[in-house]
Order: C-alpha cells, then structure tokens, then sequence
C-alpha cells in the first residue's frame, strides 16, 4: 500500500490529491491559490470536511512546504517520507513523450526546450515539478502528459495541409490534449466491458470547461478534436474551436488590434460566453434558454451540432463505434446536453432514454435497448490514472 | 430560343460562355487572359477548334468590346442584340442574397458596401459587371452568386462560435462557396431521380482545384465546409482547409511575419502544394505517390481522410443520405481520389465499384448494388446554372 499524490500546478495554483494505491481511495485533496499574490488561500479536505486559511505564499516552493507541513499537522502523514510517489500532470509532452516517465533532468531540459508550444501551462508544469522535487528530493516524480495517449494517432490525422516545414522545423502538428483523461474512459470502459482493451473502439465526448472528442480504435486514440492547442475543435466555455482561420486576420484588420489579442479573445471570450454574452456556465445557459433566451439556446446548439458533427466523424473513423461515452463536467452531469447531442445521432439509430439519462456523475449506460450504439455515462478520474502510472514507475 | 451569356470576371481574366436556352446548348466559350498587362490572350472556340490571339488589352471594357466584336467577327451572332442576358458569377453575395437576381444601381451599391468580404474577387467582379453593363445597357444582367444557395443554412450551422458581435457588427460567419455548382448537382439528381427536389437528401463532394462538402437536406443547403472565406474546410490545391485558429498567431510569431502574411502561405502555399512540397495538382501527387513519394501519399491521404470526416458528419447531418455526389474537377475525373475516399466510408456500408468508378466526367453510379449508400459522379456546370437563372429573370 503506497500514497502517491497527484499534482496539477497552475501558474498561481496548486492543485493536489493524496491516493492510497493500489486501492486508488483517495486520502485528501486540496488547492493552494493566488500563490505568489496576496491573500493567497489553502484549503484541504480532512475528514471530508474542507479546511480553508488565507495567508501569503511567496512562490510554489513555500506552497510545496506548506501542503506537504498540513498533511503532517491534520495527521494525514507523519512523516515526508511516507509519500511514496508524486505524479505531476504536465499539459504538453511534443512528440516525443507517448507515456508516463520517470522526471530527470534530461526530461525537465527537453520540456525546456518544447515550452514555446504551449508557454501559460507548460511553464508553470514546470515550477510545480522543481518545487517538488527540491523538496523532496528522495521520492520518484513522474510526468503524466495531456499529449502522450494522442500520440498514437496517425499521420494523417495529425498532420495539418500546411507547408511541410511548418511540422519539421516549427512542431506545427496536431498533438490533441485530455488524454489523461481519454485513456482513464478507455481502460474504465475496457474493464466495464469485460473486454481486452485492443478490442475498444469507442468515441468519448469530455464535454468540461474544456471539450474535447476523442476517436479510439482498438484502444488507442486515432483523432481528438484538440489540436496544435487546446483552441481548436468544438466550442467550449470560453473557446471557439474551429473558425476559417481567415477570419483571424479579418478581426485583427478590422478592429486593429494584434493577432495575439484576437487569438486571446478566441480563448477567452468566444465559446458559450461569445455567443451567449451571457455566461461561459452551461448551466445559466439551460436556464436562461428555458426563459426563451435566443443567444443562450443558440449557444448550446451550436456546441450540440458540432459535437454531433465529430462524433459522426469518428464513429465512422474507428470503423463503426460500439459505444459512444459522455465524460468531464457537462457530459458526467447536464442531461440536457447528453439529450441534445444523443438526438442529433438519431441518423445513426442512437436512442437516449430519458429515464436512464436522468442521472448525475454515476456510470450509468444512458441509451436505449435498441439504440444501434450505446451510450455512456462514465466519470473521469484524471488523478487515479495520474497515480495509477506513477506507481506503475516506482 | 435565346443566347444568354455566363461571365465569370477576374482581376486580369474574364471566362465567358454563350449558351442557348432552354436548350443548354453551349454556342461558344472563350477566355480573355491578362488584361492591363502586355500580352494580353484572347481564345474562343469556333466550331469546336480553339482560336488564339496575342494583344494588348488595357481594362475589362476593352476587353468586353474584343469578345463581342469577335462574336460578330466569327458569324456567331450577328449584332449585340441577340445576346438577351448576361449572367455575372459573384463570388459573394454577403447576408442579404439568397437567390440570383437582375443587377440594378442598388444592388452593385450593396455589393460595393460588403467588398471587404471577398476583397480579391468581388472587386473584378464588379468591374466586369459594369464593362458588361455600359456595352450592353439594354440587356438584363443578373447576379448569379456563389454563396446564395447556402443562405437556407441554419444559425447552428453559420455561426461561430465567437464574440457575437463579430457576427452582427462584422459580418463574420460561414458563407460557403460554389453554390452555383452545389445547386446544380442538387437539380440535376432530382431529375435523374425523377425526385421532388424538396425530398433530396445528399452530400455533394466538389473536389477540383478549390473544393468543398455540402450536405443538402430537403433539397436545401443545410451545411458547408468552406466558411467565412474559401480557405476553411478540406485541403485543395493549395489551401490549408481547417487547422487551430492558434497556427496562425504561432506562425507569425515565430517566422517574425504579419498576419497577413500567414494567411497568405495558408492559401496559397498549402494543401497538396504544401504538404507535398511537390505540387498542387492532384494527378501530380497520385503518379509521385505511385512511385513511393511519401509526402505526395501523404498529402493525398490528409485530404481523403477529412472529406471523408465531412461526409461521415453530413450524412448524419442531413438525416442519412440517400446518395454522395463527387463532382468538379477532381472529383469527376480522378478515381484514385473516389476510390480513397469511399473506402474510407465503409463503416456506413459504401462500396465503390472498381469497374463502374473507372470513369472520366461522365454521369455514373459508381457504388455497387449492395452499397447501403449510392454514391454518384454527376459533371457539374456552373455556366448552365448561371444561364438557367438569368433566363428565370428576362
């Protein structure tokens, strides 16, 4: 029995779970934020009761110190030693990393070198990863990547028809992202199932914050929506996924303003929030469309459509999907959405039934009898596959 | 029995055609290329031999009085007269243009306003509607655009998922091109079917040079991949079709060009051109890839993979298809490309048939008899669509 903690270092967070492997129970979890601000906050779960201080914390390292200090006062451990592992998500691997692998310097060098590729995530990856293992220096860190279970999707999935030379000299490709998360629905379904996982040809819809659709045959993924970066493929809450990429230009020509600027508000103003300017929550969003809200309702249907519109892509990709699985905040949770975008696949003889999908972040099989593809309900746990393959390289 | 003429001006060309209606008998087709440059090409076909002389040809109305006169010059029509309309292909036609219609002052003012859409093209085509015009300022000229036949498309399909104000204030969502030819194809398989065209439900594949998916249901446009402009969507010859919106800001940033620049290279250095290295004609790749070029394969296989995404997304889109139609260029004379594409879509249960595919810009079923969805190649013919709409309108 070994406790391994799963880390997500944000550029001003600190996100952590302590599990107890191989039983995967989690012991605790918790967030440092506004690191390196004022007022920053910790809070942690003890006893299922949330904790919460607000004090100053300079810079991850004193976060590191003081998450690892808490656990020994709330008698979580007693001693730094008893952390047998940390598993550290990193958002970008290149193309180099297809698994989980042991931090050396070699790897924090090569992820220096790849940084341009993905520099508000990467860069705080990073100072987490350092943090951690100065201070704990004796324990094994490992490198859990956004990137890694894409990578073995094909040339021509990956590859955009651009000049060659943009993915030879420049890494210019499709790298996809939530593949933590893509390969946990797989082994999950894979196990659920009963089958080898070789024999999983799914299509898995991670509808969050962020969303992304992900093509797996036999096991492994072959597309995902995401690409370069996590801005394209479908709208999300503050995304736009795909535009003409012409319009980049026209934007910037009109409004004179940088492309930068444009490409910031595609991330941070576009998605739900764009079309809705109402929110980047699909929840105000079901309730402002209920009250006759044009922009809010248009704002989900054009998510529905588009993720209809992959989905019927990949189905047809992996050579005939068995099953079709909802994950992530809104797939595990807004049974409107699940209704709306199950409807839209009615072509295909996908049938949702409305009692079965009246369900909230349980597994749960969503579809009808006779619907030609199943359809799941199936929550992700991006931690436990984060520890599951940290312990598998202790 | 009347002669309506289909012009298609360019910034330095003008095509034309003169045809008789109702027949569609095509009298005579020509070309003038280069104008306001030295050496400007005149070539029209007289008796089905191609004419061809070298002249100085300074602006749009020279070159208007050169193909008339010549008309007249070789016995073809015997004065202006006879020419009762002139069809004008427009490439855009903006929000407000759903249908051809008789060019009027308030029109070409309308057009001049919304230029900004399609900079490149809709200047010349103005500039050719008006030489046309103060020659023959008896005749009816009529607007034939390429984005009319996709304004059926819902909101859910137009809009992206930006700020919603780059729609309303900017005019930014998908338009779609080559309507004239998804029009045409849509008409032209409701006759052969001997069908209502409002019970036509299909996914067309225009595949030339330029090339675009559109999924026709009830006989209406109801999507399309080009966009905003025609760069999104598929690859073609030298366009990117879809990448993340991001590339671009990447690009630019890391080559130190502008924008503008980027978008550039995006049209014009991209597709088969781009990824092949080689070039961007399709029949260039297919003998490169036979030889084991593995970029020429490459290039080829990106392409048919997302058309075949498309069609996969269209078919469910449109309720389930009854037929796919490859048309255009590429898509009436390459079997290659069908052959790729098709096999591409057996999850659906299409069969292509070797001896039925092998066939060069002919009508033809092209699947088997137990294909679960007709596939068809059906020629197209923007000029006769241009020709049937102006003569709607005498």
């Amino acid at each position: 029995m070994k406790k391994i903690m799963a880390v997500n270092a944000g550029s001003s967070s600190l996100k952590f779970q302590l599990l107890e492997m191989p039983s995967e129970n989690m012991i605790t979890s918790g967030i440092v934020e506004r690191i390196g601000m004022s007022k920053s906050v910790f809070s942690i779960k003890v006893n299922g009761e949330k904790i919460e201080e607000t004090l100053d914390i300079a810079n991850h390292g004193d976060a590191v110190n003081l998450l690892l200090n808490k656990l020994i006062e709330h008698d979580i451990i007693s001693s730094f030693d008893e952390i047998a592992g940390v598993g550290h998500r990193v958002v970008h691997g290149g193309d180099k990393i297809s698994e989980s692998v042991v931090i050396d310097e070699a790897l924090i060098q090569y992820l220096e070198e790849i940084i341009d590729l993905a520099p508000l995530h990467l860069g705080p990856n990073l100072t987490g990863i350092k943090a951690f293992k100065e201070i704990l220096p004796n324990v094994k860190h490992v490198g859990v990547f956004d990137t890694a279970f894409h990578q073995t999707m094909p040339e021509e999935s990956f590859l955009y028809a651009v000049p060659y030379d943009w993915y030879t000299k420049y890494k210019v490709r499709k790298y996809g992202f939530h593949g933590t998360s893509h390969k946990f629905i797989t082994q999950r379904y894979a196990e659920m199932m009963n089958k080898d996982i070789h024999d999983v040809n799914i299509v898995i819809a991670h509808i969050g914050n962020g969303a992304s659709i992900c093509a797996v045959k036999n096991g492994q993924s072959i597309d995902t929506s995401m690409g370069f970066t996590p801005l394209e493929g479908i709208p999300m809450g503050t995304r736009s996924g795909n535009i003409d990429p012409a319009v980049v230009e026209y934007m910037a020509s009109v409004k004179h303003k940088p492309v930068k600027e444009i490409i910031n508000q595609l991330n941070k103003k576009s998605g739900y929030l764009g079309l809705s300017d109402l929110s980047s929550d699909s929840r105000d969003l079901v309730s402002a469309s209920k009250e006759g809200n044009h922009q809010a309702a248009l704002a989900i249907n054009v998510q529905a459509k588009r993720i209809a519109d992959y989905i019927a892509s990949y189905h047809n990709y992996v050579g005939g999907a068995e099953a079709i699985i909802f994950t992530a905040g809104i797939g595990e949770n807004a049974k409107e959405t699940r209704e709306n975008i199950g409807s839209r696949l009615a072509a295909f003889g996908v049938e949702i039934d409305d009692k079965r999908n009246n369900c909230r972040g349980v597994e749960q099989l969503i579809s009808t009898d006779h619907s030609k593809i199943k359809v799941y309900v199936i929550p992700t746990n991006e931690e436990v596959m984060i520890a599951r393959d940290t312990l598998a390289l202790l």
